[in-house]
């Protein structure tokens, strides 16, 4: 799989598009506000920018792609009057894969602009938007260009299928029946990746700049721990399921694996200490419980929860799934997902554990 | 009509996509090359940026997005070799409205650079793009930041329709029969536009920065001229002839006209000294005859010479019809457009005129 360009929410603002189906997302990110808060203020005071640089990585389309940004834009806007300074102009960086639906957000942008203009009752400093589409996995700003940086809910994604997990039969994940090696080159592609972003940001971010990281991770030490395959072990379930009818050849099951690992607190840690160009301000866990999809006007019953989780999924994996096991399955796969996850959830309570880093650049040398 | 919302080209890689017919706007391209070159090489040698910022204003979708880039790098990189310099990092800007098919342009960049690196057969600078979806009649870009810019083929592209001209009956746009008022307000609207754009780029461009800028104009300072007007004069004829038909509502043409400016090289010139923040290095007039669409690979005969300018024209102009008209008329509209221009080809010589002007910023006070 090229994820690259296979990997990407869905576009549009249809009925299965990520931009109508981030509710959750959005849970999770409201959970670590305090955190920015406190970190955009240390920050604007300290270095006092004319222009501040902030960039959304892997920020997929619709609402929750403004919703950093804007909250950032007020803090600082607040700070100029409190400080009396004037306020700076702001560069604002969306960035995701090449795949993703640039043009959705850049639709967007003035009624952006304009709800934040309404909501903040006067004129705020000129805000450029720019398009960013590249992998974070590699350079994608100039050196020493960037004021902030924020990404929720991407890191978890990696830049590869690990190699050598052929044998990880019956599992799209990582699972309590896959073999040994399997955990461990999913753990070592997450190494080789997250230290290769942090290498790179380190190059991008400003003397005192910031990043505000949060994974879908886990508590747990252990790998396989149900808190973070649970989504993925739906979702297996229902192809082995189909594969079992004949809808699905069982190799292409076996060669399908998910581009994607949940680190603990103390992995994204260690990481970030071996790198050494970030001090690290604080290192949390928080948890969204899939039950916040109830609260989501468009679910109407309890009955509706499963069919909202597998919405959500769909937006998610569609791409990559369609991409592998072609356009056919899909309405009978997400529908098995969502009797699966009912049946689930009636034993057992199903929630994603978010691990938030807040990282700051050291002094160069 | 909204322009800024409006209009946009065909996006997509289909028939009627601009990605897919814009030969006669690339052969604009490749007539002011000469310009570029000598243009770049000056800039670069009495710069000597770390980072070297390039802007691509309205670049639309397709390969025609990459072509002046492509060339900047290629010249920028063996300068450095001549001058024995470390080649510098390019952060590119493609801008265009916010409805331009950016999905296109971002999926093509891996290819480009790519393809480059062949050309090149070594390594290049580090090369960062960003997509920039905002109006050009405004500021896009922080306070003089900018190196490069180039534009070609936009700029005749008004912010708006001009005000008050309700009595341009029969007409779409300037013509030998549209009273005098409404050749007034499109000349007016055109200054408002084109002044602005030169108050905001002259913010944005760095002491000594240079723009070329390429508009679809006249040579004679006529502005009812059919070397201008000819190309929206097929439109019109074919549209009236529709409502004469009854396909159209008579006053549905009344009140559409296009948003578009040809101005002659003495009305470019004017704007850029009553700014007064550019100095003039050249201003040319070259033109592009219709007749190069002959060359397309995929145009077999003169008999689809017509045709193919049909699905030029179809590529710029249909969003904005199918939002004043609606989509149903769009096949026969072209179908007779190019009936009408197949037997204007015969009668007289058919060509695009091109105004460049080369400037740059003088020193800041």
């Amino acid at each position: 799989m090229d994820v690259t360009h296979v990997l990407h929410m869905n576009g549009g603002i249809g009925k299965s598009s990520y931009a109508n189906n981030s509710l959750l997302q959005q849970n999770g990110i409201s959970l670590t506000k305090h955190i920015r808060e406190e970190a955009i203020r240390n920050l604007y005071r300290s270095t006092l920018p004319s222009c501040l640089s902030i960039a959304e990585l892997g920020c997929a389309s619709g609402p929750n792609a403004f919703i950093v940004v804007s909250e950032i834009i007020k803090i600082v806007e607040k700070l100029c009057k409190e400080m009396n300074q004037k306020c700076p102009e702001y560069k604002v960086f969306m960035n995701d894969l090449p795949g993703n639906d640039f043009n959705n957000i850049f639709k967007s942008i003035s009624s952006f602009k304009e709800k934040l203009s309404n909501e903040m009752k006067s004129q705020i400093g000129p805000c450029y938007f720019y398009g960013v589409p590249a992998s974070f996995y590699g350079r994608i700003f100039p050196n020493q260009t960037l004021h902030f940086l924020h990404s929720s809910y991407s890191l978890q994604w990696l830049s590869k299928v690990p190699e050598g997990i052929e044998n990880n039969k019956g599992n799209i994940y990582m699972s309590i029946t896959s073999p040994l090696n399997v955990l461990k080159a999913y753990y070592e592609q997450f190494q080789r990746d997250f230290s290769l972003f942090l290498k790179c940001r380190a190059e991008e971010v400003v003397e005192g700049g910031c990043m505000i990281l949060t994974f879908v991770g886990r508590r747990s030490e252990n790998p396989y721990s149900k808190e973070c395959c649970f989504i993925w072990e739906v979702m297996a379930k229902a192809l082995n399921d189909m594969a079992l009818e004949g809808t699905i050849k069982e190799d292409k099951i076996d060669t399908f694996n998910i581009p994607s690992y949940n680190p603990s607190p103390s992995e994204v840690k260690m990481e970030v200490l071996k790198e050494g160009s970030f001090t690290i301000n604080r290192l949390e866990v928080s948890e969204v419980k899939f039950e916040s999809l109830l609260e989501s006007e468009k679910c109407e019953s309890f009955n509706d929860f499963g069919y909202n989780v597998a919405k959500c999924m769909r937006a998610i994996a569609e791409p990559m799934l369609v991409n592998h096991f072609g356009k056919a399955i899909t309405e009978e796969l997400f529908y098995r997902y969502k009797e699966i996850f009912n049946d689930c959830m009636s034993k057992e309570e199903t929630k994603v554990i978010n691990v938030t880093i807040l990282l700051s650049r050291k002094p160069y040398v």
